[in-house]
């Protein structure tokens, strides 16, 4: 059962309520000196001050207004609910973005309800961008998003946050055969190239590697604009891995048949 | 003979002018629908009609006030001047970033002295940053610009707008062999990037193919906030080419000593 748009309306607020706590614990820390953990993977994985912090005030409010609810969060893991309900939180998304400085990181912020993430929301304070998403519609700082129409991959600019992020040569390959195929490629993006798609910029996004509290929000966000966002396979993107969105489905569908066999 | 401060502060407060009058045409067009254009150089290079329209406004605005001065614009090529002064113009670097709706372009004005650049802005108008530079030194909306110790490149956080812009196998192996023992590597980011290099936040950055005009305002930027930017073999920047940035002096050495055969 879907949630009525009271409900939908009730988790957005909270959502930027929690938007606007992350931003406060994260902006002294833009453009500052860090000190960078290394968290230990392949990939250079910083873990900054602000991350942790952010993360903690989120997980404070919403254990204050929804105890039952359960928290997914980059930082601090599963926190299970009695309710169905579950956040999750990633307080800096692209935090290489974030160390070199660039208004390109994101808070990502997602409401689960047990089957699908239903509310999301990526904030960017520097820039003071606020994307919302729900089955209701998507929107910018008050402007309702709508992805743009693209029938194929010879006319479609492409993103993709870093050609290092597929992580087996199979992988690798299946990029280049649609990266290649593309008018325009765009490196370097984040959760904000997701948010370009949504908003008629950007016509495919193809990553591998994510986690699931890295494409949560951002599901709501591109479907409600009237884009498609799922695994390399055409399943359900939710628990992140290799990931395709497209603003328009019928160039989704292209590019699932390409791709389907390399997942 | 180096200009005196009287005349690059005259020449700032032009710069700064022309920065505004180039914003006033560019931004109507940031995040609308374009009609894109292909130059048919090897990569995608899109002309829009924002950056003909910034142009066009920056060079009458130079014709009025300095008619004796020479213009080399990306967009109508090389006016002489009689004065050994040109003013070198990129309105829209970085016109994939623009395209793709990402707020990393930035408009570049530079004023070379017939030796060299003696005063660099990069205007980005969606984040509001302006980035200026001369030997007087470099500053960002007021706040002064100091580039950050870095000793080694096995430390250093290293940028470059796209692995595809290396137009050799050379100029890519080279490439690599740097980017491989760098402890972080971000693709994306055009002018910001090396303003962010200036600001402290990024170490080194290696590309190639660039043109004088993508390449001359930066230069009195980084070297204003004690950074040092030159060809790959050590020589002077401001002919484009193949380029390296450093905040750090001497993990600029290092680096040179492994490009210089490469270029």
């Amino acid at each position: 059962m879907s949630m009525t748009a009271d409900e939908i309306a009730e988790y957005l607020a909270f959502a930027e309520q929690l938007a606007d706590a992350a931003a406060s614990a994260i902006k002294p820390f833009f453009r500052a000196q860090l000190d960078v953990e290394d968290k230990g993977g392949r990939l250079f994985d910083p873990v900054t001050l602000a991350d942790k912090a952010a993360e903690r005030v989120m997980r404070e409010q919403i254990l204050a207004r929804y105890p039952e609810h359960g928290v997914l969060g980059e930082e601090e893991g599963t926190t299970l609910g009695k309710s169905r309900l579950t956040w999750v939180l990633d307080p800096i998304d692209g935090t290489r973005a974030f160390i070199t400085g660039l208004p390109l990181w994101g808070t990502l912020i997602a409401l689960n309800d047990g089957y699908r993430p239903v509310v999301g929301v990526m904030n960017q304070p520097f820039t003071g961008e606020r994307y919302l998403g729900s089955h209701l519609g998507s929107w910018c700082n008050g402007a309702q998003l709508k992805t743009r129409n693209c029938h194929s991959l010879a006319s479609a600019t492409l993103m993709c946050t870093t050609p290092d992020m597929f992580d087996t040569p199979e992988k690798s390959a299946a990029f280049k055969s649609i990266s290649s195929k593309a008018q325009l490629v765009r490196f370097g993006g984040d959760c904000y190239a997701y948010c370009m798609l949504a908003s008629g910029f950007v016509d495919v996004i193809v990553e591998a590697s994510l986690q699931s509290y890295d494409v949560q929000a951002l599901i709501p966000i591109i479907e409600g604009a009237g884009g498609i966002i799922t695994t390399w396979d055409g399943s359900s993107a939710q628990d992140g891995g290799s990931i395709v969105a497209c603003g328009d489905p019928s160039l989704h569908a292209e590019i699932v048949d390409l791709l389907k066999h390399a997942n």
